[in-house]
């Protein structure tokens, strides 16, 4: 189980604010985020217009909310990882592990992140593109480390980045939680392939 | 130049209705697709609204064609790898630059095929997907065909395809054609990840 080997699970509503952010990142992902207005998430969350507005000022401030929620979220999951382990290839196979989790965690998140960063305002887009370089520094850190040591072989640890962390990102237009193999049988076979290759 | 090692360029626009579709697809990468009317897709064309309808009836059609149009030429570049090539790894390889390539030359087409298929009917959703199906399974048979041929070592040549692709598709996000690394450079990169893995 992915909660045994990496101890991601995404934080559960405890407030109204989290609640209706919930209920709106839904909306977002299956609606779309133009056609979902703030009338339709006031209805969703069982709130008023007026009573929405108590909480959430815009729906520019409720995509920003959703966006620095997550990423701040999947930032302190990896830096766990970081602190817990040295080794450069057992960090870099628990910190893949765990960039699979959060996958499988934050599916919606994630989904939101990749299709709707874009309708955020220029300033915004800059803070949140900030912190996802942070998490990408995080890898690109591990790699380094590993190549250092004499552990790995790439051209460019950050290009390889790109490319690791794509594969993985890109399971939110396939993966299935219900699917015939689990997050952990998957996790198996992205890691074997990133860190061996193909050719025997 | 990726010209000369996998001779995949993006079409021209040669009549009125692949311009068209050309200036809609532009419109719905940059503004998004629910923001843009067929009115904005008549004034970018240089058309009256009548003048557009009568080569496009809905954005629903246009938003078919230009998935459907994509995943055709895809499909063809990927089928001209196969017919020339006949040993796995080289075959492989091949149709991995042949990826990139496709990515580098329809860098609008594929934002959109990633980001807009969920606003297909179901019924045209199913027919891309069963295309986009096709695509995947031209990298699963050259994989297949390596591990009976024991030259490559992966426990399930579907998840490793859906990875694979996952990271070149996701260059979308990342990768710009006037960047520091050309797409050769980045297809090395990703290619030897692919092949042979980080580890020394």
């Amino acid at each position: 189980m992915t909660t045994d080997s990496t101890n991601v699970t995404r934080r559960q509503g405890s407030d109204t604010k989290t609640e209706i952010l919930d209920v709106a990142l839904s909306l977002f992902v299956t609606k779309g985020y133009h056609p979902t207005s703030m009338q339709d998430i006031a209805e969703a969350a069982g709130l008023t217009k007026g009573g929405l507005y108590y909480y959430l000022k815009s729906k520019d401030e409720v995509l920003y909310l959703l966006h620095d929620r997550f990423i701040m979220e999947g930032l302190s999951w990896l830096r766990k990882v970081e602190e817990e382990v040295n080794d450069p290839e057992k960090k870099l196979v628990k910190l893949l592990k765990t960039h699979l989790a959060i996958i499988d965690q934050y599916k919606d998140d994630i989904t939101l992140f990749f299709e709707a960063m874009k309708y955020l305002s220029q300033e915004k887009r800059q803070e949140v593109k900030s912190k996802r370089d942070d998490y990408e520094k995080i890898f690109i850190k591990a790699i380094e480390e590993g190549r250092n040591q004499g552990v790995f072989s790439i051209a460019s640890s950050e290009i390889a980045v790109l490319y690791i962390l794509g594969a993985g990102n890109f399971m939110y237009t396939w993966y299935k939680p219900e699917g015939k193999k689990t997050i952990e049988e998957l996790a198996d076979i992205f890691i074997g392939m990133i860190m061996n290759g193909l050719v025997k």
